[in-house]
């Protein structure tokens, strides 16, 4: 079955757009992501809910400004609330430091 | 009140020998710790469980061997399933790519 | 068409074996997974020995020794040489440092 | 021989401002630095533009903004394509996940 | 004793906005977390001003804007020079790669 | 002036093998790298013994086994103490997390 972005970010909420535009330039491949994509993000052993949280928490201990904007931007579509990003964050600030946690509590402070 | 490790080993199920032996070299470091520890770790927001899935999905992310062993080994203390471990290493897979992957499924082969 | 990690292993050389397994464990990613493989190494604009060397000096750059190693071990047959790994791992040192470069040369001596 | 930003520039298409401050700051380590790129950016087991995909996929993998930048820079002038390109940054995503490849897209997307 | 977040800016120079909050947000966590940090940033076997500059050397191989920044702003105040944060950086370079080296430097020029 | 391995052993403590091994495969890139490494070694602004003491924070903060063990290695012989290489284990744990300092000491619980 074709899958599209939009089922995509019903699910995780937001898809980069350098993403969206690999749909024109080169749908194979895209498609091949996409299903990549919906099968691992769908509900299972962990609800999509929890692997988001889990997404924010590796984004923000890799300190990569991108990954976190585009892992929060989707969370509250899926009912990820502030308090559980907060608690995420703090599992990063003891396996990765202060500095990981402050990247990811100025982009928390922007976008939830 | 004072903390102990074992109190912590009972909350997230391994703390490494490095850690311990602080107790004896500078005891009022690893009270501090172990206090800020208790307090990320407790259930909150979120469960001591899924935090403990978080916190393998960062160090497999990290590609970090010691921490990863340090959190699978604690985790079916808290009720963490193979399964679940599973697809936290997926979502370390998509934010991380394969390599980081491989490394949590090396280590989970060893100890779940 | 069924992709098989024995025609991945044509193209690229090593599979680790955490991932054979996962065509027990979960055919469907397995699958999945093996099909973007063989698409993205695959001869297009940069040849699949070219991405190799892209591979080696991308895991020596992140310091990953499961990942070193996996790329290493598939370079012979995608007739890469020595010299080439030496010029790759060189790339890296400018970019990551000389521990960087440190833990490709050590892993390349025992393989290559 | 003396070694000049010029000579480095037509080399391998762009060299930091920061850099470029240090032949005034310290000489010295300015010519080292310099004498040290050039022997390992020229053409040998692997060409000059060989080795420019290859700093590329490395600054992808690294999520490094500074470093994409100044290695996509120079790109052109050594003749990489952006299809060349496209397919380094894809050998990214294997190795370092959807993020590393967004990293790169987005710079790749303003400079080529 | 309850520590400030001004007790700490008099020792390490600046602390970042998003853990200032924290002491309205979560007073008790704020407080563990600033008690540990004044223990940590103590002069003792070394100066504070010597590990602000291992703190800079850090957040400079590990590339993370946010936390260059917030390294360098409080060296000032603890009597640390340009002439020593360019050899901190330097160290950074070998160890990492210039690319780091390079992350440090431009805020470096920006601040100090 | 042509600059030995035994010098630069002199001066930071221990050198890797497979550097070692480059003065008979390219002796005029080992010639390079060890003119640039003596004349970042030495004292200037900061001491040889500062810059061992920010090497091995850098390292452990990187996760990084090569590079930890060669920084220790040769840490005793620039009088540097096992206290403090703690406190710049300390650093590295407050920028970088537990597991970079649990990474450290195991190391350090060997070598010093």
């Amino acid at each position: 079955m074709t899958k599209t972005v939009d089922d995509l970010e019903k699910k995780i909420g937001k898809v980069p757009g350098v993403f969206k535009k690999l749909s024109e330039t080169d749908p194979d491949l895209h498609q091949m992501i996409l299903k990549l994509d919906h099968y691992i993000w769908d509900d299972g052993a962990l609800s999509s809910k929890t692997k988001k949280l889990i997404a924010i928490a590796i984004a923000t201990s890799m300190r990569d400004q991108h990954a976190i904007k585009a892992q929060m931007a989707g969370a509250k579509n899926l009912g990820v609330t502030k308090d559980e990003v907060e608690e995420a964050l703090r599992v990063a600030y003891l396996l990765a430091g202060m500095p990981a946690y402050v990247n990811g509590k100025v982009i928390e402070e922007e976008i939830m």
